[in-house]
């Protein structure tokens, strides 16, 4: 088989930037490891910048997204039981941020691709990427145990922190910079009205909390636990008490609980590969940077190197303008480490941190003091948390 | 010998109260370990907020700190050789810092008490503070041998961070948070004309380098120095090869070096005191809290526990009014955090910690980067740098 661009990885990003070549005339191949199944079944970020949902759009997938994506105007951030509003739309001049799951994207993506009879092989294995020096790289895998092969122009690793195409990068041709936290995230789903109409981001002396959702009739909550603790040491019960505790005595009160229809422990960890370009190999989202989930830029900052990617692409085969895939590694990168230092930066406001002594701990409420006082601080956290621009 | 305010510590905080107070008719006396000559001679801090130029002005002492004081509208920082301007009065909407050193500040004041008849003492030695639970508590001390006391309605501690006053509060009346920077900033000064219109705050890989000036022709440089580090170990070249390696090299280039007429080595600490006023005793400045010097926040955070505590004496000696005393230690502590968070975080960004790995120096790097490129997160550090409202 041939194609001009070989995408490893059937998630939201591989996806999207097959959607958009697609839209172009360009046309790509996408392998996935697992089944559309499976990967629909992971429960994963949800909540979309403004330039993620207009690229969405521009892949021709915004319907659902825009009928019914729920748009806030702001968070709050509670401090030991004392709230600060950010109003997004106020500080920013009129940007917003839209709930709406990784799996609806997802979806959305699926639909649209075999709308257009995209090409997407599932349930690959053995991926091995070959010949990227050369103008026609190739990717050999197996489906069902039968050899396959698929000739590109360039080759775009979609496929996560595990996948091959990182580790196809010779170990001394690329820098790898990673931060592992002390903990990690418990987070469930359960088909309850959200207890605020805004995310509630929470510190704690015990821990983190977050308290978001997914529509007006399923919330998602999360709590810090210990970076050992597993699902089974915590009973829903024991998952409500704990986020009753720390979020403010208002929502604890008001909050409505019930079983749990997913759960689960994310551990927490900031990543970042350079460059993302290696001869004929792109590396998009997961598969280059990894960031702890606190500012929910994970996906959004995959979607960003699909603009990047995307914009080079079509330089490229319209053009013969090469400059962009030149520039790839170096642009995306500038936004992908401020992001970093964005989700990095509020972890370590908004969690308990073992290692912290008072006087880190000091630093930390003075910090939340100072944003609360100032409408500076607040316009720089919330032009990060709804996304600097392309 | 009786009075309003008893006042231990001859420094520039100590002598601003006094004088203030002098001028709404609220007597006190000043207790100085050491003489003005001596006083004179330390040299320190030379940027004044905004707000502590007005409160010189108010206290009458403000004349030669408007004729020769050097008004900045910005400062340079710079990483690794990328310069970044932070424009403050476009950033603040008009807001400025004065470069007026403080032994410049101290001998203004010296002038006006001298010419007000203010009472200093100089040279006292073991003092000790009484009766603080009283409404009549008194400080003894002796001059030249001799026993002394002064008995007052109040007692000021401005007596910096080794004081008598701080230790005055029993241990298990006060919480002391601090934090130890494993290095220190070797300056000198020379009379040579500075390299900058502007203070240029540099990060380098070798450490920290800051070129500041007192007039055209006077200038302060530093540079961050192991903790170990002596005076003898630096020879004035090797202070000048360091300095320029650690700048940009247009400003190295045109660096004019010469003789230092001083150098030293200080050491760079956080350190607060909670409460800051404990019965009839009020701390004020280095007395309760230390900032490492990196954005010049140690003489502006004296001058505000100043302001606060005049504005409460005023309330009490004019109105009877007492909440303005009681709020006193809350109040000044919440500026207090806020300035230790500043200068806190202005060190992390701008120093070589040896114990930081790459990822943390990757998050150094994508803080200026981030900070360059937003006008946002310029204008909460502007705000901070000029000083935040009282």
């Amino acid at each position: 088989m041939r194609t001009q661009v070989g995408i490893i990885g059937g998630g939201p990003s591989g996806l999207l930037l097959s959607q958009l070549l697609h839209l172009q005339g360009i046309e790509s191949v996408v392998l996935e490891r697992k089944t559309q199944e499976y990967v629909l079944s992971r429960i994963r970020a949800g909540v979309l910048e403004a330039g993620t949902c207009d690229l969405l759009r521009k892949a021709k997938v915004g319907q659902n997204l825009d009928m019914v994506g729920d748009v806030h105007s702001g968070i709050d951030i509670v401090f030991n039981g004392e709230a600060c509003n950010i109003n997004f739309t106020r500080l920013t001049g009129g940007d917003t941020v839209t709930v709406y799951g990784q799996t609806e994207v997802t979806r959305d993506l699926y639909k649209a691709r075999e709308a257009m009879n995209g090409v997407i092989e599932y349930s690959v294995d053995d991926v091995a990427i070959h010949d990227l020096h050369t103008t026609s790289p190739h990717i050999s895998y197996k489906v069902d145990g039968q050899d396959k092969q698929l000739e590109c122009d360039f080759v775009v690793g979609c496929d996560g922190y595990h996948g091959v195409s990182r580790q196809t990068i010779p170990h001394h041709q690329r820098e790898e910079y990673e931060s592992v936290y002390p903990f990690g995230w418990l987070g469930i789903l359960s088909e309850t009205p959200p207890v605020s109409d805004e995310l509630i981001y929470a510190y704690h002396e015990r821990g983190f909390a977050l308290c978001s959702m997914r529509s007006p009739t399923l919330s998602r909550y999360y709590v810090q636990v210990d970076a050992g603790d597993k699902v089974e040491d915590w009973s829903d019960e024991r998952f409500w008490d704990e986020l009753k505790r720390r979020i403010p005595k208002q929502a604890a009160d008001r909050l409505v609980t019930g079983p749990s229809i997913e759960k689960s422990i994310a551990p927490l960890r900031s990543f970042v590969c350079e460059p993302m370009r290696w001869q004929n190999l792109f590396l998009v989202g997961d598969a280059a940077h990894i960031v702890p989930p606190t500012g929910a830029k994970g996906l959004n900052l995959a979607a960003s190197d699909v603009h990047y990617l995307y914009e080079a692409m079509l330089a490229y085969y319209q053009k013969g303008d090469k400059q962009g895939l030149e520039n790839y590694s170096d642009q995306a990168l500038s936004r992908v480490w401020k992001s970093e230092r964005f989700a990095w930066s509020l972890t370590k406001l908004l969690h308990y941190f073992p290692e912290d002594g008072v006087f880190t701990n000091k630093m930390r409420q003075a910090e939340f003091d100072y944003l609360k006082s100032s409408q500076a601080a607040q316009s720089s956290f919330a032009e990060s948390y709804v996304g600097l621009p392309y």
